[in-house]
């Protein structure tokens, strides 16, 4: 079964298509190749402080045009998740202004943590006492449902690790013995489920291509798809096998970046 | 063996001399009267924002004289014990003010994260991304010693809980695997330890008094003293068996204040 006969392409952004602010040399032009074959394209992406909005402005400077319909951030993927589950939720959220602007587009109201039936828990970089009390407070709550809108532990930034949304998780687990009743983004099924609706196809018509054997290829496989690892962003030649034994999870294909796909 | 008999006295504060700023009624005069029967007293807290200059204010409020000598703070205790492994150490805290206060004045170097051969968690009331991810680098580094000024979890405020000392240990430990190397505060034994020292006294000859089961009373068992748990604070007559149970921990004497030890 060769890669290109698939229909679907799920995408992770940072690591496959750029990093940071730069893209990654041959990608963008891969990704206007596959579009040229017909393929159906969804850029996946865990970022929890960026809205679809943002992350098509950072599109725009790599030189990709995409519009709404190809972009599930985690952000927008949650944003769906809870209006799914109920019109016009109350929802406090530990997050940055990104996840709230989605939460809104969605209908779902921002509140104060006395009135939340949701506690939404995304990254923020203005974290502070007050948010992490009215958080805790609400986890303590078991009548209001945790969704945190991504697992992320640490962040590789430029100048060292910085903390992901799983600082807050952290933190609420060890004070009140609570973990979030769903987790959005990869490697939850619940973004990748909703990248094959958006993309209307089932998951043995679609390759998922990420840099995190952890999160992209166990997201893959949690959904039976097809699993590509890149060798552009996180994972590198140098420890590809180091990884796969820790972590016991082996990629379907290795490419050395996105453009090789076009190989196959 | 009654508890009269005893020569000295570990005593907490909240819960037991005071709640918050407001004094316990009767509990200001029974030190004053273990005072006049010669006993040895010592305060010791778990408080990891305050320095023994700030709670010394506050007993003052309180209608009672305290010298430094009676009081052990665990910032205090922090310092102590930092101090003792080495000396002008270089360290990096989270933590307040108060802290950085005892710190300084047992001569540790409070330092940027870079030059820190130290981390020192204690809660902050300022805390923000910056802090955190400094504390995540550190963590994440095994030549930096880890302590943790206490292990509390959660704090009573009168609004509702608040987030302690154990919401930082408790994102560190999510995001980078470690726990705290040492805690100092109760129920450690470390900070149970450096009272009997400053005491001069063998646990034999000690009371430990608290309102937490699972914070003095272990502690004092811990050390193998004599406990006693008064119902003026956290615990009361209401959760008090429920508590016992449930903590599989047993107080020697259950007292409604410090002022039945009189009666002892």
């Amino acid at each position: 079964m060769k890669l290109l006969e698939k229909k679907g392409f799920i995408i992770d952004i940072d690591g496959v298509i750029a990093r940071g602010q730069t893209p990654i040399p041959n990608a963008i032009e891969a990704v206007e190749k596959l579009r040229e074959m017909g393929k159906r394209i969804i850029f996946v992406s865990n970022n929890s402080t960026r809205s679809r909005k943002i992350m098509m402005e950072r599109f725009k400077n790599y030189g990709l045009k995409v519009s709404e319909d190809e972009l599930l951030i985690a952000t927008y993927a949650t944003a769906r998740l809870i209006s799914r589950e109920k019109r016009n939720a109350k929802v406090y959220t530990t997050g940055e202004n990104g996840l709230k602007e989605e939460l809104r587009l969605a209908g779902i109201r921002i509140v104060d943590y006395k009135n939340a039936e949701y506690l939404v828990v995304g990254s923020n970089r203005g974290i502070n006492f007050e948010i992490m009390t009215k958080a805790l407070r609400l986890a303590l709550n078991k009548n209001v449902r945790y969704i945190a809108v991504n697992p992320d532990k640490i962040f590789p930034a430029e100048d060292g690790p910085i903390p992901g949304t799983g600082m807050i998780i952290g933190a609420l687990y060890w004070m009140s013995g609570r973990e979030p009743d769903v987790i959005v983004g990869k490697p939850s099924k619940v973004i990748m489920e909703d990248a094959l609706k958006i993309l209307k196809l089932n998951a043995e018509d679609v390759v998922v291509i990420g840099d995190q054997i952890d999160v992209d290829v166990l997201a893959g496989k949690r959904i039976n798809a097809t699993t590509v690892l890149v060798l552009s962003g996180v994972t590198t030649k140098e420890n590809l096998n180091e990884k796969i034994k820790e972590l016991g999870i082996k990629p379907d294909y290795v490419l050395k970046d996105l453009s090789e796909i076009l190989r196959y």
